[in-house]
């Protein structure tokens, strides 16, 4: 299969690309708004790679070629940029394409982090109206921490959430997840049921922030 | 320490009030609306108690009477019964008592349970609005599972998170939380914050919907 992380320069999309790389057989395409810097990015996760004795699969392109050329495109974007990005790629998607959002909303103040959803009622909701009516649409990835994603030295035992409306789409992203090492899916329903899965990211911020030796904290559902 | 739980005799309050009473020494008194109802609940729990071999330390009284005599009194009504309770009770509260709230609004349809948030922004918010000001509130014991509580044959290794503005009530509600057996209390900040806590209830709800075997699902944050 084929995974495009968009915005896979930086936060999740980089912990995503080394370890779909690491943990599967998947091909990884980074994509960016600028093709120079997917490169650079596919360059620096190569060396770390190598580093460890992983043959790497990964290569960069510009977002519209990295979506077109992938079964899984993850929307590893700022949640300000998730619309935009949408719309930079909708001619290439087709219901063929799983679209993958793992963005949040959120507003900080001096207390902390709070889930600020757009409209649609979550990012999740909004990427679903934006992206043409076919193409099936999958939340997952919300709560995990990116420092923890990106350091392939950091064991964990974790749980992200999935919703969606669509069953086969949403079976493809559970699969893919699953393959990450220490990462368990788990099912939180339909699309109808982001808003809930989004908002414990600011809550999981919240808990590092007030919380000694909690950095980096991520959710298991026991 | 005596501690009061208001609605003591259903879901969370019956949970709380049988693992007080197991795993503290605290005094426990059983408040509802009708004392005879209280009463009846005590002779339930001392039952329950009892054939485990605990000297049981409960005792019932009217909602306004059991609140009086207590140091820690728990909200456990639903959240729709919290504004009137809080007004039933006021005259007896004072800067000595810490109130403490549970409750979660929330919104069933086919796709599941949505968070509802009351427009204080929470019900934890609604509940300190609602107080005399010079009580403290703390918001605790949201994210749990009624059944599991109040299972004295179920063992658990789980999370709840505290929100308060107060830090001498907030102290006192987490020393209290942690002497339950299995509970490791957090601190998710201010009162500002309990918005993301109680979200996090309807989320259980869903995840033990839509994935076998996690009926009674409770969170663990690692």
């Amino acid at each position: 299969m084929r995974i495009a992380l968009l915005g896979g320069t930086g936060d999740i999309g980089e912990g995503l690309a080394l370890r779909f790389a690491r943990d599967t057989d998947h091909e990884v395409l980074i994509g960016s708004r600028d093709p120079e810097k997917a490169r650079a990015a596919v360059a620096d996760y190569e060396a770390d790679l190598e580093a460890r004795g992983v043959d790497a699969n990964v290569k960069g392109f510009a977002n519209e070629m990295a979506a077109d050329r992938a079964d899984v495109v993850v929307l590893s974007v700022p949640p300000y940029y998730v619309g935009d990005t949408v719309e930079a790629i909708e001619d290439v998607l087709d219901e063929e394409t799983v679209l993958v959002t793992p963005a949040v909303g959120m507003k900080g103040d001096e207390d902390g982090l709070h889930y600020h959803p757009p409209s649609a009622g979550s990012v999740t909701e909004l990427v679903a109206q934006r992206a043409p009516d076919a193409v099936p649409v999958v939340g997952a990835f919300h709560n995990l921490a990116a420092d923890v994603l990106a350091n392939l030295d950091a064991e964990f035992d974790l749980d992200t959430l999935v919703v969606a409306d669509d069953a086969d789409a949403k079976a493809t992203v559970r699969n893919l997840a699953n393959e990450i090492e220490g990462l368990r899916v788990l099912d939180a329903g339909p699309l109808a049921n982001a808003a809930e899965v989004e908002s414990v990211t600011s809550l999981v911020i919240n808990i590092a922030k007030y919380n000694d030796d909690m950095h980096d904290v991520g959710v298991k559902w026991l």
